[in-house]
């Protein structure tokens, strides 16, 4: 069984939250989002192909990365990187290219949990209500579940 | 007397909503955005000198600028530019050194109101209520009824 998620969208405010443990210290999980090599092996939803087309993780830095489900089709995402803090905290813009402009700021926090345990913890802030609700219901769940998954076979293979 | 300007708290969200009017074109208002020697003579509250550290205007860029007010107090603002796009629109993250990690974003949206007028809307989203509450109470409407009519002579000025 693997660690489950945990994802909120409180009533009536812009926010996604998401908390997902792992069996795995914080260097390790830090290092599968630093490192675009492994990024690409477990980011999104099973099946999907990921080509990274700009990738400075460091504080002022940017991305864009595309993924390419099974028949085919194109999506988009980009963003900078306001703060990047080793093993830390990571604070990023996130717009999928599809709707443009509606730009959300995540926050990622990694805490040790001892014993070679740690915990990821993301808050999301959207433009508006709305926009929060569209990311639920475009079933981002599927991606982070399934992509979480993934995380945990890479970090097993070390 | 100067252009009107409306700051708008809503209730329960991490908002902020900015609305100002000027008599100038909106060319004129985004190269007063986007030239860093301009952007200093009228960003922020009367009476502080500020310094540009970092500024690259365009969408994956930067910022970094330090305030100094009359008592030599210092205060340092960062961010990146997720989108720059001339004469429309622009959608930046921003943090007060002071409260680290604390990280808004803003869209700024330029509108062409004709007859050599244009228009300024700001919406800024904060990580909770909490921070944005923090802002009001900070007064930044000073700094920014202040800002703009100084930008008001910059743009008189041509």
């Amino acid at each position: 069984m693997s660690n489950a998620v945990t994802i909120t969208a409180p009533e009536g405010l812009p926010f996604i939250d998401i908390e997902r443990e792992f069996n795995a210290p914080v260097d390790a999980v830090y290092r599968a989002y630093a490192d675009p090599e492994l990024l690409k092996l477990w980011t999104g939803p099973n099946g999907y192909e990921m080509e990274i087309t700009d990738y400075d993780f460091s504080s002022g830095g940017r991305y864009r990365y595309v993924h390419r489900d099974p028949a085919g089709e194109e999506f988009a995402f980009r963003g900078t990187f306001h703060t990047v803090r080793e093993n830390e905290v990571v604070i990023q813009t996130f717009e999928f290219e599809g709707f443009p402009d509606v730009v959300s700021i995540e926050r990622m926090t990694l805490t040790d949990l001892g014993g070679g345990r740690s915990k990821i913890s993301g808050h999301s802030v959207f433009p508006s209500v709305e926009a929060r609700d569209g990311m639920i219901a475009s079933d981002m769940e599927t991606g982070v579940v399934e992509g979480y998954e993934r995380l945990d076979q890479v970090l097993a293979a070390g």
